[in-house]
């Protein structure tokens, strides 16, 4: 994670310090800049990565060389890579930001209490975000589009392979903002990607008032274990789907299907099906052919093993794993509550979803399952901004606090309580 | 803050964990406890309390003898000490909680979506809730109360000056509790005074969801410093009171005298008093008088000592300051805009409050200031969760992430996504 820059960790705490003071000055302006004002910013900066992308494409070639280099493979590659598409695809996502409602400035719940005083709360901004990230440099332009409509200061903080990218794309966001009449600074970019840049922004908090660190498992434990800002995880997705004896077998094949190999690679997809053993014997074989013909592996308990008979063995481990991939654990229940169990012990708090007919099964699992989203007969891939309704998304927050679930713009604001009175002093 | 146990830092970890994980699994249950249930619970402990009062009282007698050996002030032996009054005070403010009502199941915003899955969000527990605190053996039964009626089990870990007046008041709450149908473990006390056995509940992120440390300074910075798992802080008060150029100075003077002197020893007290420079020299004097009347001890900066030649003059530091004490830093702003430079600057981000009879400097000063309360022509006092109508509370955060300002019931617990389908996947 370190690169060949020669700064001191000292010299790196001053720079990011400085970023970090820079940003909270620009936030205290953005949070009261008006929705036309971020509206136009967002469709400006959408126009110059349009205009700019030569020189995106241009930074992006000296990533994809040092990736080759490093030895990166195809498929990372390809995540890496930039192209016309793909970054007309970027400035469309600016847009579509542009079009969400904005949530700043709502006020709700106001009420007169007794003594006359008229109680309610505001929506704004966090302040100052911190994103840490590792994935693809379409992420730098998505959170900085969510930041700023959200009223935010941004301070992006992208992996080293994605560095030159970032860069690119960022100091065009950061111009063509400003051009716009967004406050300089609202939108930076840290530099360095020395990990010592992610400590010391881990201290900031006089300066950054969230953390989101988006990324592998080690990203997140170390964001977690060095941090003095409230951070926001977005952690893995052990998904189950859990096929009830008064299930319809035929939705269930088509859910399970889906909910595995629709896209097997991200958080919402399904890494672990349970089946009641009332219709293991009649599920499990219709279940292997649909899979089979996806490719997909299945690793299996005792019980299916011997419905299954091909089937690779489950061990502990794979009932903890996100594949990520064309592998499916699966394993026969005696009942419900075994299911319920076997989720609160395995499960990572994602996207579990139930297939039954039955009226009370089903209010059950909404009730006691503790996830970010609690399904009956549907996919686990809904949970989604989208697919919800929300629009675009930071992420898919995996605790409880603050946010749960897609985190979308109203997710990076928060309420403060207002009140007008009219001389009154507490008695 | 060690106490005379001879456990080892090995063996108060396992003690902890096995908390930790009996909390976990009450936590299940206890999530799914009817209303009923609880208040019958709440009722059953309140009972018990007032029953058991001897027991309470010799308890505490052991604390107040400890803490005069000790040399604690006679105030803070005050605040220790607990009677048969004190006693059926913390019983009514369990009946009081049984009273309020359950945020618990409550489902909103559901809406059906193109596809057909209808999606919304119901309110659910947190988990595990773990309270580190230094303050008076009544916050043992309170947030005892508040966590039991949010569906949550509750981890208490408090001083050593109280612990056993804290020891008698748990185990006479966890058997009522436990009589009345409410799972096992559902409140538990850690027995022992070490700060290893605080360090080992920050590391319990499967188990524990959330920490609120209430305390000074030093507790809630070690907390910081140390917790794997998300943290409200209920940090310090260091409130403003902003009089306008065009403020109702009468009012204005009732206002300062109320939020300064009332109850000078909680965080919602005033502790820093701005002035515009058009209005100083009129309210400056009156303002005096009146707080010296009330034997309020000014701090003023330079222009300030112009106009009250008795002050005492304000250094950098006491801008910082939460008094806590009848003591008010008195600053001259030349403008509104210095006014929020000094707030944003020195604030804690707790409670401000402008006295104005201006419609557009109101709004702006509630636009603006970025607190968890925010008022005009009110007391700073007002926030509070009684006062805003919120009934009980856990205390005040002042962070901006998930509560903000009173925490009370709704505080405790979060929101998941719920789905109803009928056989849809994902396209």
């Amino acid at each position: 994670m370190s690169d060949s820059t020669s700064a001191t960790a000292a010299s790196i705490y001053e720079t990011i310090e400085t970023i970090a003071q820079n940003a909270r000055k620009a936030s205290r302006l953005l949070a009261d800049a008006s929705t036309a004002v971020k509206n136009n910013a967002l469709e400006a900066m959408a126009k110059a990565l349009n205009d700019q992308s030569a020189k995106i494409i241009s930074a992006n070639a000296k990533d994809l060389a040092q990736g080759a280099k490093n030895g990166l493979s195809s498929a990372m590659l390809d995540r890496l890579k930039l192209d016309e598409k793909r970054i007309a695809a970027m400035a469309k996502g600016l847009l579509e930001v542009a079009a969400l409602p904005d949530p700043v400035g709502e006020v709700t719940e106001m009420k007169r209490r007794p003594n006359g005083i008229v109680v309610g709360r505001m929506r704004v901004p966090l302040g100052v975000v911190g994103i840490i990230y590792e994935s693809r440099p379409n992420v730098t332009a998505d959170t900085a589009a969510l930041c700023l409509k959200s009223g935010n200061a941004v301070i992006l903080r992208g992996g080293s392979e994605a560095i030159h990218s970032n860069r690119a794309i960022a100091e065009i966001l950061a111009e063509s903002a400003k051009a716009a009449g967004i406050p300089e600074n609202a939108i930076q970019l840290v530099p360095m990607t020395d990990r010592e840049a992610v400590l010391a922004m881990l201290k900031m908090e006089k300066h950054i008032d969230i953390i989101i660190p988006r990324g592998g498992y080690e990203l997140i434990r170390f964001v977690t274990e060095n941090s003095l800002i409230p951070v926001i995880k977005h952690d893995k997705g052990v998904c189950h789907v859990y096929v009830d004896k008064a299930a319809d077998l035929e939705m269930a094949d088509k859910i399970v299907l889906n909910a595995k190999a629709q896209r097997p690679g991200v958080c919402n997809a399904a890494e672990t099906l349970l089946v009641h053993q009332d219709v293991a014997e009649k599920f499990l074989p219709m279940c292997a052919k649909t899979l089979g013909a996806a490719k997909v592996e299945i690793r299996g308990c005792e019980a299916t093993r011997k419905i299954i008979p091909g089937a690779k063995a489950a061990t502990e481990e794979d009932w903890y794993e996100e594949y990520l991939d064309l592998i499916l654990a699966v394993r026969v229940v005696k009942d419900f509550d075994e299911a319920l169990d076997h989720i609160a012990q395995y499960g990572s708090g994602h996207t579990e979803s139930i297939i039954t007919n039955d009226y009370k099964t089903a209010q059950e699992f909404l009730r006691k399952v503790d996830s970010s989203a609690v399904m009956v007969n549907a996919s686990t891939r809904f949970n989604d901004g989208g697919e919800f309704g929300l629009g675009a998304e930071v992420g898919i927050s995996t605790q409880k606090l603050h946010a749960r679930g897609p985190m979308g713009l109203v997710e990076l604001t928060s309420l403060k309580f207002i009140v007008y009175g009219d001389g009154q002093v507490r008695q």
